[in-house]
């Protein structure tokens, strides 16, 4: 608890010299509400074709076609990175991972020996609410950093509650991996979960955890349903090894990932009852979405990205843009939002929902998003940078993709260095087929600078991969 | 006219000696009402991924959108055959187009040229309705003969309005076919519009064709509200040349292919508003479908099949399986629909709903869908044949289907014989991604049972596409 404290003393004291930046000029006339409650639901390594609602042939979502048919479902959604540990930095900080030193060429996401993490002078979406006096859970998967200086409760999270990292990792046998993930048993994966800084269960009994996070989160939601709060509940599946609870065994058609996606569905019902059941609905902004896109290489065993290309590890669409689901009734105008954004919008949108100032000692590439998602005006966010760890290998500008630099997803350091870069009009061929590059000579141009005056303001950090 | 009075009277006769056959079992207890009114609402060429609420980000289809979510979404409806003419005598017959000479290998539909067409003693939907005192319009497409013994007007049909084959044929050069299709001016294509008999305009204004089709069903709703009736609403559109109305140009992100769905997606919201209007909701079954998957040949002109591989002219999913959705308010209980159905079923199950008993004297291909339909029972279809022009490629028996020959969709004169097939679980696999053939040598051995006791079933009959 040290930690938190700690933490949220120097947001505070940073917070003072706070003047907003462009993202976040505290206009009042849209703000709709004062500190509403937020919920980020993130599915783990789910593909944007892996919702019924997204196109899913077998996969039964309802709670998730419901919450899109009564909210807005968001076609063009993106995440900070193709990989786990950089996405979910980028998300919670609002910046983009290699200002963070969240990502790295060599280990793609963090391990168990690893002793590096987000660092403490990063400002979370949690520990900017708790100066605005919210309530703050981490519920489920972490994988920022381990260790207790970069744990959930020293980046403004008041109570966490899952597994530090991700949960195919601590393999009991490491040549034994693939058999392992794919024919899984618990005590193949020395996991542990985690109430705080206590390991109360090791291995974690991944069987039920599904279960155990969507209990604990709507108990937090009963228990703070008179003061704001703001719950971040990231779910471990479906990544590999997949498991669910007994009453999802065999129920969907897809076989195990969909049941194992069936049974996230139900959580997220879980998690909208208890809104309704503690009168929160209306003041409760909730979000679903993916950390990155869905790892093909387990075939069956992971997910589709629709009609898009690719997967995770990479940075065709497939790899970054995600199934999304925005849901806040009486406030949000229900429809389908193909504006763009990421997920590192999220901390300038939560700040100006919640009449909290970031500071502006730092960049943040993330956008005050209410605009969009109140229908008043403009996307303000024009640009997605793609990374593949510490380089960027493609770059959206409106409808255009440039991919400067492709590769495999997966099981290839060929990285082909494209030139000219391949061009996607996005809008009109989402999943990249139709290279149109010879016929803009003009936008390959403009994407060049793009990318140098982007890459200029990228100043070297420690890197928290290697460490 | 005369040709209509004699089928109508030729089916009459037909079914004095009707003995229903094994899907035709009119068990009372199922039939929730009396000759309701039946549409069919068919797109041409477009794919299962163009429809919001089957995943396409950029394509709004709010109408078909709402549709789905107050009725039912099909995620596994097929057609007859992957391209025009037979996938549409297989919806009017309920009969694969083997049996009804209805394709060809070497002409894969009929042309302005085309001698044949529709044989005189297949029942269509409308000639069997008839039989029942139904009203009944085909407006739109034909595509099934376009002499006066194959017109609409003779296979039961009071009433037609459209263009009786492709809107991309007549072309006036055709050396410049690619170039006239993809840059296309009305007059490059002498496809005349008809009114029964008559031709009232050549060439047909295709800009304003969507728009006048749905005015043609609006008016003829609204006509027959009185009396039971069924509406074929064939649209030309998505099928290249792409023309919409001056109201939809450049309205959607995805182009001219999106302008054009989006127009489709206006004209459903139309036909369910007359509906509403004349007070026929309650008894009315609509069904939106397409004849075949996208001709993505056309690239951005053509469409997308979403998660599916392949596309028109193809075995693989993705050319015979369709974005369906079905309404019925009050009646069908909206939800997602898994089970495996075909346009071939709707001549069967609208026969059951309005009490007709079709003749015994002939093999059909559809069942009674009725029990799905209304939750009430099993689905009668355990397999699906996927016929490409005279050859069986493919079939689906429960999870599995098995590709004997696989060809490309376009361009080749090459068929590969797989043997052994390839094997596909279409509930785990539906990209027909991971061949699992060498598990399951008893399936394979099974599929070439069914294949062989098929092929047994198909008796030689006059083709009518090389007359």
């Amino acid at each position: 608890m040290k930690n938190t404290r700690k933490s949220v003393m120097l947001i505070s004291s940073l917070l003072s010299a706070g003047i907003a930046n462009h993202q976040n000029t505290f206009a009042a006339e849209n703000v709709k509400t004062s500190k509403p409650n937020f919920i980020i639901i993130l599915a783990d390594d789910m593909g944007y074709g892996d919702v019924g609602v997204f196109g899913h042939p077998t996969i039964r979502t309802p709670n998730l076609d419901k919450m899109a048919s009564e909210g807005q479902k968001w076609t063009s959604f993106y995440v900070a990175a193709p990989v786990c540990t950089p996405s979910r930095a980028g998300l919670l900080t609002g910046r983009l991972p290699i200002r963070t030193g969240m990502c790295s060429e060599k280990r793609r996401v963090l391990f168990p020996n690893s002793n590096g993490g987000l660092p403490e002078k990063e400002i979370t979406i949690a520990s900017a609410l708790k100066t605005a006096g919210y309530s703050t859970a981490c519920i489920g998967k972490w994988h920022l950093g381990h260790l207790p200086q970069f744990a959930p409760n020293a980046h403004g999270f008041d109570y966490y509650y899952g597994i530090p990292y991700s949960n195919d990792m601590d393999v009991k046998e490491t040549n034994n991996y693939v058999s392992y993930v794919t024919s899984p048993k618990i005590d193949y994966f020395n996991v542990p979960l985690m109430r705080n800084s206590e390991i109360i269960e090791r291995p974690a009994d991944q069987t039920t955890i599904t279960k155990r996070y969507t209990q604990e989160a709507t108990n937090f939601i009963k228990h703070n349903k008179d003061k704001p709060f703001f719950l971040y509940l990231a779910h471990s599946m479906p990544h590999v090894p997949l498991f669910r609870s007994k009453e999802f065994e065999n129920i969907s058609l897809r076989g195990i990932y969909g049941d194992v996606i069936e049974e996230l569905d139900w959580s997220v019902g879980e998690i909208l009852t208890a809104l309704k059941q503690n009168g929160l609905e209306k003041n409760t902004f909730v979000i679903f979405t993916s950390d990155n896109g869905p790892w093909t290489l387990f075939q069956d065993q992971g997910g589709s990205a629709g009609l898009l290309s690719g997967g995770k590890g990479g940075t065709y669409e497939g790899g970054m843009r995600e199934p999304t689901i925005i849901r806040w009734p009486g406030t949000l105008k229900p429809g389908v939002i193909m504006d763009m954004a990421t997920t590192m919008d999220l901390l300038p949108t939560f700040s100006k929902l919640a009449n909290i100032s970031l500071p502006n000692d730092r960049i943040y590439d993330g956008y005050d998003i209410t605009p969009v998602l109140f229908g008043t005006g403009k996307d303000p966010r024009d640009i997605v940078y793609y990374y593949r760890d510490v380089e960027i290998f493609a770059i959206r500008k409106g409808v255009y993709k440039a991919h400067f630099r492709t590769q495999p997803e997966y099981g290839s350091e060929v990285v082909t260095v494209q030139d000219p870069p391949l061009l996607f009009n996005l809008n009109i061929d989402p999943s990249e087929r139709h290279n149109v590059a010879d016929k803009h000579p003009e936008i390959i141009a403009e994407m060049k600078k793009i990318l140098e005056k982007h890459q200029a303001s990228v100043v070297p950090v420690e890197n928290q991969l290697e460490k």
